[in-house]
């Protein structure tokens, strides 16, 4: 049974100090987790796992496991910013991006991060915009791979990555314009379920670093797995054991190199959701009960907050805070407030009665959840709060406000006016409350 | 075939100020079509377009359809403060939400705007929070309808509206909380292309107005016929024709009402894709050109700019600017620089054979395109560019900067430092293209 790391009575507390809908994330779920993925790949010295900002690009989640030893997988300037920030350097961050532009490579290298190439044509142009960097990486797309998903189907249909025979070509280019030290990096599936997908792409890799080997001469310093490593949405899903899959992946390490001449290429990961996805979760209000030709339960939060259930359709499991022990003998529509009718969290969702004022709680939205959210309908984005080790809260992003939404306007003619109303329904509302209630 | 409403002299000399990506919106066209749409009911003498602010809400787009005469729909709070801005007053507004919060309901009343109920739990709410108007509105679920799409595939399924039941119950309830005037609304599809879809919509909505004058007395003074007027994405669809549509309603309400004694309901719209998705594209520079299992054009937008290809696989229509006449004998995927597979704005899309720095012109995107931007691996949004009818160009809203990236993140420890970061970037970067180009 799925229950949210928080029990009722901390959530209560939580939401009498802070107005719902927000993120919480669990700082002891983020250490232990990120502990787990230390010790599962401990046997390999170089081992290092990147932290792939896009699924949580908040600064104080990453401080965390910046603490916890991890780098940072950055896929953007403003990704990148982050890094820096926190005092990220060098080859503690990799840059992976496609489609890449100029920008972002010249700051990628001002920064000395590692930078993941993701096409032939790339070397050429970070040549012309940055320069090469003594340590480059280049990302493979074998074409086809065993293990598929439904999000990266065939990796031959997949927008990245170098062929095999580009390989070849992009590590004697690299070579000659000066570059020393090289990685090879892919990502082949997302969210997976199944301990052989690592141990299935590090094969994949430690004999591609071969066969450069033996081409180019040139010795593959890393081999970085990216992500992929899934998280167990649903309550009969089985969570991946990381120990598990980094003994797996022992094994091929242990079998490949040594054949191919390899000497002790250090592993890299990229997780996003491994790390975070269960140590997050959205907690919203029920606002209102609606029975039609089914049973609703309208939310304070929306696809604003979290947008996977709308327009991924993905499940998102679901309790409500002190009612985790009793009988989920209704079935209930679970919606936000969008105007689009996809706004749900949960359809036919078997859960207790709930009542208005209910806390729900909407699991796994550590990774890839608020750092989806969009303004659609002009809705503002929920704040984000750290459930520290010491059971204390803090808050970790501020929610966002009108004047927020109406930034990139200021400079129009209607932006100041846009300020001042904001300003006075904020007061007015304050003022309805005090009178209404 | 499709074609651009900007040619390429246009859009050259706009990308030679202004930095792709950004949207473009086409104020002629714009205007044509609201003035397309009020004639095409003008044989309602209550007739009014209430603009779908969530499509696009630039008020500066807004602002020319009010010169237009028609009104605004709002859906949340900084909607309405939009509409406000803009000096929309009272039943020029009207709200239509769902799982509604009460601060939306207090600003709506506050404002006089037409109040849509979702639901029959609402009445209570609203009264509680707010208050009953004078004029309310409710919105219809009649749980099934013969025209359908993937979208709104079965109104019983969708979270929307009363039941028949709920209406009369609602209405004799909500006259004795003080209602006077009474509307009715429902939105049963999205973004048709028949002909058929308002006047069985009209239908439906007139025969039930019939029926609850009969059940309670009460007479519906206005029929809301909502959005899902659609457009023609692909090339190949046949763009709706309003006047006919226009005609097509009239012949419903010519038999309808008389025959139930209902005397001149007012007839209104919420259209937005239909007012404004050809009028606006997305211009985007091709930044790379790659070869691998595919051939790939990388641009300089992706889908934080526009998100529906990406996320529902939706079909926008792509020139490129200058060769629209040249033969589309090229096969391409487009993509963008999202760390998402799924960010291709085309798969296998014929096309002319594209350059680096060609001007790619993304079709349509006037509504539900920068509305529905969002800021995953940490992308900033584009600009919006109104060209004007005389042929002048506006910045209507500037690019998103880091700044605004991080500003809900200001009043955290790392707050002060990500701003210092970004601004010495945007000067490094500066100087680095002094000194590189």
């Amino acid at each position: 049974m799925k229950k949210p790391f928080a029990n009722h009575e901390t959530l209560m507390s939580i939401a009498d100090v802070y107005p719902t809908p927000f993120h919480l994330y669990d700082e002891a779920g983020i250490r232990n987790t990120a502990r787990a993925v230390n010790a599962a790949f401990a046997w390999n010295g170089g081992f290092k796992e990147y932290f792939a900002v896009k699924a949580n690009p908040n600064p104080e989640i990453i401080a965390i496991l910046k603490e916890e030893g991890c780098g940072v997988d950055c896929s953007s300037l403003t990704e990148l910013m982050i890094a820096e920030t926190l005092g990220f350097r060098g080859e503690e961050i990799m840059f992976s991006s496609n489609a890449t532009p100029a920008d972002d490579f010249i700051y990628a290298k001002a920064l000395g991060a590692i930078i993941n190439l993701d096409d032939f044509s790339h070397i050429d142009f970070l040549d012309r915009h940055a320069g090469i960097p003594e340590t480059i990486c280049c990302r493979y797309n074998p074409g086809s791979f065993g293990i598929q998903n439904s999000i990266m189907s065939n990796p031959a249909d997949a927008k990245y990555g170098f062929t095999k025979e580009q390989l070849r070509e992009g590590f004697l280019k690299l070579r000659e314009m000066g570059a020393r030290t090289f990685g090879l990096h892919s990502f082949l599936a997302s969210n997976t379920l199944t301990p052989d997908y690592y141990p299935a792409l590090a094969r994949t890799l430690l004999e591609t670093a071969a066969w450069l080997k033996a081409e180019t001469g040139i010795h593959v310093a890393f081999i970085n797995l990216s992500g992929g490593v899934g998280i167990a949405y649903r309550p009969d899903e089985r969570p991946n054991d990381i120990a598990r899959i980094g003994a797996l992946v022992r094994g091929v390490y242990d079998e490949v190199p040594a054949s191919a001449g390899l000497s002790n290429p250090a592993l890299f990961t990229e997780m996003g959701r491994f790390m975070l996805g269960p140590h997050g979760c959205l907690v919203a209000a029920a606002l209102h009960s609606k029975d039609t030709y089914k049973r609703y339960i309208g939310l304070d939060a929306c696809a604003a907050d979290l947008m996977r259930p709308a327009v991924y359709g993905a499940y998102h499991h679901i309790t409500v805070s002190g009612k985790e022990n009793m009988p989920a003998d209704r079935i209930y529509d679970v919606t936000g407030s969008l105007c689009e009718n996809n706004d749900k969290f949960a359809v036919d969702r078997a859960l207790p009665e709930i009542e208005k004022g209910d806390l729900i709680v909407i699991h796994d939205t550590g990774a890839h959840g608020y750092a989806m959210g969009y303004n659609y309908n002009g809705k503002l984005r929920s704040a984000e709060l750290l459930l520290r080790a010491d059971g204390s809260v803090k808050l970790i992003r501020r929610a966002e406000r009108p004047e927020d939404y109406f930034a990139t306007l200021t400079e129009t003619r209607f932006g100041k006016q846009l300020n001042e109303v904001a300003k006075n329904v904020r007061d007015m509302l304050a003022k309805s409350k005090n009178t209404l209630r």
